[in-house]
């Protein structure tokens, strides 16, 4: 595919900069892209990239666009210009509809047009493959569940009994949903008597879900994980969890049960949220936090320690068991400092 | 399915207040719960939401029990109570014994009676399946293994050779067992050789394992796992670990090899055991600690730090680089302070 | 197989002490081993082991086979010349050549010789299948892909399209590789736009790659794993990420997008690697360390803080959220003290 730079400004309601006729096939990193590649710059701190730059054009902000002499298609937004340019490229991939017939598929179950089902999956009964959908081969999709238009369900990933998903949802390799919550009850002999799961799990519109992820079912009502949420791989979330629109949550990240998370949330990576919390909407956490208690407003943070030099962080770490005592020795100090 | 609240009573052990007709025909949340629902306080702490309940009756302890003007299962345990009245609603799912046309069994397999094997299930050469066992669909199981009797595989589990498990237990989808630990002898060119790994995993009875779990076989001898262990989503447990009984790890943890955990332990989520450590019976460690050394005396553990606005966090993770000089200072002061 | 202790002193490059023609048969730990076995000890704090040793003979550096009356294996580097001596007793296994009548297995697939392919795999359009590889029941991969010579992927492996794997490679169940990588544009209506991942995997020779590890595709280019790397279970390694030559990494450790790891690095289990950071050679992260900054010198480095009884944490954490103040305060101190 061809475009001329001229089309690709009316395509991503950009305006542009230099040859309106330079031909554009294909998409590079900054560093990377050569004749023919559009490229784009989104953080200014990498400007000096473009002296060396050798696409036929860049995506850049009316700022930087002001200072490069080569070709720019210029929007306030590079990045999001960038992707749509992406997606003009690489449009979605028309796969046929087609059922294999290695796939096992229940009687009862519902299938609408344009599906794509791969080989070896299994689909039980009175589950509702609605249209658009694609789903891949050694997927397992469990009795009684929905899943809603366009969702795409990468190969071998796991759908328990009685799940919802919405549309245009994309669920990658290994992902596990509605398996049971971790809930037990002492016993007096100090065994666990097991709290069957019989809640559910509900995903909503335009959710994508990571690799190897799981979310569990909830003890009694619903794991909810609303529009628009993005999970990274091997994410964990609890029975009774609930995520609010449009958050999104980095890879290794633990979700304890019946905690909620607001809307618009952005969690880092390998973050562990304990359960029953509440975050409110627009809660930042930093990677690697450990977040023990509610958060009612909306900010940012953060906890943990910085790397630093082994030899150095043994002492500092020997010192942390000290803390309190440092604290009231500084205190008598003080006192003892200002009684003179 | 109807029962009246003397029949629970009668049931699970209890006593009750208020309507001994009054029919109860499912299970419900606090917050949820309405007419013909039973539902449950076990955390005195949540009293405030009997208020505005409208089960037709709650498990309560007697304490709670006295002050409640409405129907109530009285019992001294209201979560080990409810757990059984969910079992009574929700009984083990009666599935016909069936061995699904594509499932692919070696010959060599032992298969005794009441088993179910899901569709692309594969079961290799020697293994022995025992009675009442339900294997999901796409799970792989090695060979020379034995699954014990009435033991749950949920689909896409994959068990390598060699692995015995109990009775009664339950594997989650995604659960990995058996894989090679992790080692490797360092060479002079730096590049790394294989140990092989020629041990096995044993996993007790009654023993859940949560989706995406991974459990390493040995290098030599056995990683254990003791019977009524419950392991929780993303848990990692490393070559020769040894799990006591009852000992329950919650999500995302990581053991590694060669550690030993005793008995009754309860570890919180996205915690890392070090290698090599032995922690005794009755250890609780919480939730994102990292425990580098072995624990001899029961009791709680914790380690890290807790979340804080991001500004502030940012100082004082600067400070921790400094905490070792600061005590130093400190100590100079206290001394100079105490001369004087 | 029984083998002379003098032989196995040949085929390791050893030298030998006692019984040159006792005879072994199998391996085990130096706790267990018993008569024709044989065991090892490469670290000397485990001598006193040798005092009750009932192995035929130990590998033992020659200092501590001086001090030791049994049979002894004699090398400088002990624990390698077991791996050794454990692959002499346990060859790799000679499967026949054989792909399963249920594999799944496209037209346009080239397959090499001396190739197996287990029940239920599936192999997509234009993948090349080289010789000596094995691919277990159960697994995916995608189109255009290529799994080099003798590379053996476990069942229930998920390869995404376009990924290279080269020779002599070793996936554990549950492996997702290909993946897309976490990216995403923030629109104006605070929803965000899928950076479609075009970009791909590409893995070295004699990789290992743990049980659920996840790889995601880059987003333009590579993601790339050098040769020799091995990861354990449990880890992530986002998009575009590079990882050196030999580098070990261990579970649960979360490695950003966009980061660089040297060659020879060694990191440990549960850390979080942020996004775009560059780590330069043989640098070594203990474990649930959190490295945000990039680390430009080899050495090793920390982070975090080391379990304690919860009772003492709880003061201790609630300081370090007083940490800059006390710092502070300390100056101070140390002003007035030296201004006197």
């Amino acid at each position: 595919m061809i475009v001329t730079l001229e089309k690709l400004a009316e395509i991503t309601g950009s305006t542009f900069s230099g040859d309106n006729n330079i031909e554009i096939s294909s998409v590079a990193a900054i560093e990377d892209a050569g004749q023919g590649q559009i490229s784009f710059i989104s953080n200014p701190k990498y400007r000096k990239l473009l002296e060396s730059c050798e696409a036929s054009a860049v995506i850049l902000n009316s700022s930087l666009a002001k200072d490069y002499a080569g070709n720019s298609l210029i929007n306030d937004d590079p990045y999001l210009t960038f992707a749509k340019v992406l997606n003009y490229f690489h449009p979605d991939e028309k796969v046929p509809s087609d059922i294999h017939p290695s796939a096992v598929i229940e009687d009862s179950v519902s299938i609408a047009k344009n599906v794509v089902i791969g080989p070896n999956a299994v689909i039980s009964q009175r589950t509702m493959i609605e249209s658009g959908v694609k789903i891949g081969a050694g997927c397992f999709v469990g009795e009684d569940s929905i899943i809603g238009e366009k969702t795409v369900l990468h190969p071998n990933v796991t759908i328990y009994k009685e799940t919802t998903i919405g549309h245009r949802s994309i669920l990658h390799s290994g992902v596990v949903i509605g398996a049971d919550g971790f809930g037990f009850a002492p016993q007096k002999d100090k065994s666990w008597f097991k709290i069957r799961q019989i809640g559910k799990v509900k995903i909503g519109d335009d959710v994508e879900i990571g690799a190897n992820t799981t979310i569990d079912r909830a003890a009694l009502g619903l794991t909810v994980i609303g529009d628009g949420v993005k999970l990274d791989n091997q994410v964990q979330v609890g029975h009774n969890a609930q995520i609010g629109e449009h958050t999104v949550v980095a890879g290794g990240t633990m979700i304890a049960g019946s905690s909620s998370l607001g809307k618009r949330c952005q969690i880092g990576g390998a973050v562990a949220i304990s359960g029953h919390l509440k975050l409110t909407d627009d809660v930042v956490i930093t990677g690697k936090s450990s977040v023990i208690k509610s958060i009612s407003k909306a900010g940012v943070y953060s906890s943990g320690t910085i790397a630093d030099e082994n030899r150095k962080w043994r002492r500092n770490a020997a010192r942390f068991r000290q803390l309190d005592e440092m604290a009231k020795a500084l205190k008598r100090l003080e006192k003892k400092s200002s009684d003179k």
